[in-house]
C-alpha cells in the first residue's frame, strides 16, 4: 500500500502533545489524522519520528502513513493543509516511500533548538515560543559545561522518571550554545534522546549560565546517575523538534 | 513634571491598532493607559512615535507619558510591565526625559521591516507574524524596484486615501530586499512615512518579485501620482515598527 512521508511545522502551545490522547484532548497527532480522513476517506494511524511533549513546537517533524489509495504526493500535502485548517499545523513537504520506510525506525538522527529568551520585559511577541528568564546567562560558561555532556553516556542524570527507553545510554553528537540578539540558543543532535532529556540538560545548563555551577558541576550530576542530581526540567514552550535524518539509501 | 520614554514590544494581533477608540475596541494605548493608571493612579494620555495600523507589530514603538509623580525609570517599566500582562504588550526600555522631549515631534527617523514568507504550506508557527504567499519572489529583481523609490519624491500613488499629512513628499533613506531562509524581508528607513506607505510599497514590490511589474512600472506608478497606479496594500501582519531615532543631544 502507498506510504507517504511528511515533515511538519507546528505550534504546540494548544496541544496535549504529538500523541493522540482520549477524545477531547487536542493533539498534532489527532489533529492530522482527521484531516487525512477528511481528504482520504480513510481512518489511519500516523506513525512520527518522536513526540513531543506539550506546549513543544516542530519546525521538520517527521511522520509517515499508509493509505489504501495512491496519491500525487504534493495533491496530498495540499488536501491536508487545506484540511488541517485553523489548526496551527502545517505540511512543509510531503513524498512517496518504500513500503517498510517508517518514521521512527528508519530515523539515524534527530535534532532539536531551544531558545531562552533574557531580559526584564516579558515576551510579547515571542510569547510561547522561547523560556524567558529575566537574568542574563554567560553563553560561554554554558558551552563549557555543555561540552562535558557530549558523546557516549550513561544520561540517568537527565532523564524523566516516567521514560519508557531500554537503557539510559546515548551518544550526544552536538550540544552547541550561542548568544542570538538578547536570546541564547541551544542546538543538540543525537541518533536518538530519552525522554526530557533535552530539557533536563537545558534546564542544567542555565544554572551553569547563572554561574550558579560549574562545569565540573555537570560532568558530577552526570556521573551521579541520579535524576536528583541534575538541574530542573527547562519548560516546554522554548523548544523546538528542527529536524530528522534517515540513511541516503531511502 | 517628570517626562517617561519608553521603548515597546507588541503583538499586534489582538488590537485594532495603536491608538485609543471608544471603549470596548482594544488598542496598545489603551492598554498601556490602562496598566500606568493601575501602578501610578494617574489618568493620562500617552504619545506615541508613530500610530500602527490593526494587525501592525512592533519591536521598539517609543511613546512618552507625562506624570505627576517622580518614578526611578526602572521601577516604573517593571510596574507597567506587571500590570499589562496578560495583554502581548511589553515596556523594553524606560528612561526620563526632558520636559520638552516628545515621541513624535522630536523624532527624526523610523525604521520597519516587513516579513513575507514565501511557501506553499500555511504558517503555523508564524501565523499572524508575516504576510504568507504561496508563490516565490525573486528579490533582486524586488532590490531593482525598490532603488526606484528611493530618495525625495512625491509619494502620492503610494500613500491611503485616508492619509491626514499636509504633503505627499518624503524622502526614502533605506529600502532593502533580502532573502531570509523562505522568507524575503525588507527594511525602510525614511525620517516619516505616510499612512499605508510601506505597505503600498510592499504590495508593488511583490508584482515585482512575481515578474508581473518591472523596475520601470514602479517607477511609472511613482510618476503618476495616483494611488490605483501602484500596487495593492500588503497585509498588516508582516509589518514591524522596529525603531525610532532620536538627536543625540536628548
Amino acid at each position: 500500500m502507498p506510504r507517504y512521508r511528511f515533515t511538519l511545522e507546528y505550534d504546540g502551545t494548544p496541544y496535549s502533545g504529538w500523541q493522540r490522547q482520549r477524545a477531547g484532548v487536542p493533539s498534532v497527532q489527532a489533529a492530522v489524522e482527521k484531516a487525512l480522513l477528511a481528504c482520504t476517506q480513510e481512518a489511519v494511524t500516523v506513525h512520527t519520528c518522536g513526540r513531543t511533549d506539550a506546549g513543544v513546537h516542530a519546525r521538520g517533524q517527521v511522520m509517515h502513513v499508509t493509505l489504501a489509495k495512491e496519491w500525487s504526493a504534493y495533491r496530498l500535502m495540499q488536501a491536508v493543509n487545506f484540511h488541517l485548517k485553523p489548526q496551527p499545523v502545517a505540511i512543509l513537504d510531503a513524498r512517496a516511500v518504500a513500503d517498510d520506510w517508517h518514521a521512527r525506525f528508519s530515523c539515524i538522527g534527530r535534532w532539536y533548538l531551544y531558545r531562552i529568551l533574557c531580559r526584564t520585559a516579558p515576551p510579547a511577541l515571542e510569547r510561547d515560543r522561547v523560556w524567558a528568564v529575566a537574568y542574563s546567562l554567560d553563553a560561554e560558561a554554558m558551552q563549557e559545561g555543555a561540552n562535558r555532556l557530549l558523546g557516549l553516556h550513561d544520561f540517568t542524570s537527565f532523564r524523566a522518571s516516567l521514560c519508557q527507553a531500554d537503557s539510559p545510554v546515548r551518544t550526544l553528537d552536538r550540544l552547541e550554545v550561542s548568544r542570538v540578539g538578547d536570546e541564547i540558543h541551544i542546538v543538540t543532535a543525537a541518533r536518538s534522546f530519552l525522554h526530557h532529556q533535552v530539557r533536563n540538560m537545558v534546564g542544567t545548563l542555565a544554572l551553569v549560565g547563572q554561574k550558579k555551577w560549574t562545569a565540573d558541576d555537570v560532568t558530577a550530576a552526570l556521573d551521579a546517575k541520579n535524576r536528583a542530581a541534575a538541574g530542573p526540567t527547562a519548560p516546554p514552550e522554548g523548544l523546538y523538534f528542527m529536524g530528522a535524518v534517515y540513511p541516503e539509501t531511502e
